[in-house]
């Protein structure tokens, strides 16, 4: 397979890049090819702006929905964001990696996803109808395509379990999960995440290297988080909600998303 | 009250713009004293990198972490950072009020909580022990504050309710409500939200306006989001899990960091 990495850490230096280094190796070995964004590295620009725009009349007012669907439909965004979107095209997969910093991502792969995840591209795709509600959730430019997240966190496990202090981490992660990957078409993958990172030794470096590989072998094979296609027929239009009687009964917000079957199956394993 | 207002959208002749300054005149009008960090406006860096922390050596390995705790003690933050911690340490009240894009904040205000929110500052405060896990979610320097969020979304409100496609509001804005908010100590309002705000026509923006009023004149007032205190006894440590037993039995995920009662009363009005 064809690999983008975009990766989101300001020190090579750290785990952060140590891991990177492990997952690129390990993909390597198993024949796919790799490419990396690296963000901090490439002095990425986080911020939408009236310069990402270069058609925009210097006094029109700045609609960035409509300057993105025009400037992205006439190929005339700028390079840096171009040269994201070929390489989205090009990779069968792809990963995000970043560390946790106030239970999202960092600022700078934020502005990847703002800037990247254009009008026309990863949004405002397909035609909305009784039956369809444009191609989004499942479907879309990127479906087909796999993804998933390499998340590191300063924080105990256990904190991010069902019942933790900060929320469950498929929870905190659902709005990237569901709202950035899936949203455009991506099956997305379980993500890996590795807790207490600032207190990891050289076995517990090893351990978690060891269970990175592994997921980096099954990146083809690793079955898909089971979120619904919104028009599959599980959602109605237009409310796009949920049709009564789906799921199971206990299952309340965010996982209500997940195929019933599955649901309850996740639930026993956390 | 003195409030501070982060602002984070790029156009001051949007909707945002607009309902900005409804809430400043309201505000004011109120007799409470408003300042704004427009962070567009203001060349806001987003990116948490070397160039924050002014004491770390070239060639020294770079702990986001530990260069964030070192620099806060030493008072030598940039500039920039100091002038916003200064304005958090003077309001009474924070509002941040942002277009959702994917699901989150713009990077531009993400940047300024990754970098504002400071080690010392807003998180790594307080002794740990078996009685107490630092001073967070709801204990903090700013305890006794008030925050809450002015948030636009482009899609429909049936979308973002409890069984909506996009996931429940009130979750997706847990990370932020719960994780940067509630987690340095502010009692945490709830958010005011405008949908489908591409297609807003005069009266529609005068009944969003208006909302936002109302809003404002209750923002000393408006009960707060009965999010469970850290170390009042609602959790183990050093697990930081709920004890067993507290809560609703129905109640899963972000919910079950409310109050029960509560949780019980947010449902019926959803």
């Amino acid at each position: 397979m064809k690999i983008l990495l975009v990766f989101a850490h300001p020190e090579p230096r750290s785990l952060n890049g140590a891991l990177r280094n492990v997952a690129i190796q390990e993909l390597e070995a198993q024949g796919h090819e790799v490419r990396v964004s690296d963000l901090y590295a490439e002095r990425w620009k986080s911020e939408v702006d009236r310069a990402d725009f270069p058609s925009l009349a210097p006094d029109a007012r700045f609609v960035p929905v409509a300057a993105s669907k025009k400037e992205f439909e006439a190929n005339a965004l700028t390079e840096d964001v171009r040269a994201e979107i070929e390489k989205l095209l090009w990779a069968d997969a792809l990963i995000l990696q970043f560390p946790l910093w106030w239970f999202a991502m960092p600022a700078i792969l934020k502005g990847w996803v703002d800037r990247v995840f254009a009008y026309g591209f990863a949004y405002g795709v397909g035609e909305h109808s009784d039956k369809r509600w444009g191609d989004r959730y499942g479907e879309g430019t990127l479906a087909g395509k796999r993804a998933m997240l390499i998340v590191t966190a300063g924080g105990w496990e256990e904190h991010y379990t069902a019942r933790g202090v900060n929320g469950p981490i498929d929870d905190l992660l659902f709005p990237i999960n569901h709202g950035i990957l899936y949203y455009p078409g991506y099956e997305v993958l379980p993500s890996f995440v590795a807790y207490r990172v600032d207190r990891l030794d050289d076995a517990g470096f090893e351990a978690t290297a060891e269970r990175l590989r592994e997921r980096m072998r099954t990146l083809a094979t690793t079955p898909p988080i089971p979120y619904r296609q919104q028009n599959g027929g599980d959602y109605l239009i237009p409310s796009m909600q949920l049709r009564p009687g789906l799921n199971d009964p206990g299952a309340v917000g965010f996982m209500l998303h997940l195929d019933g079957t599955e649901v309850s199956a996740a639930r026993e394993t956390r």
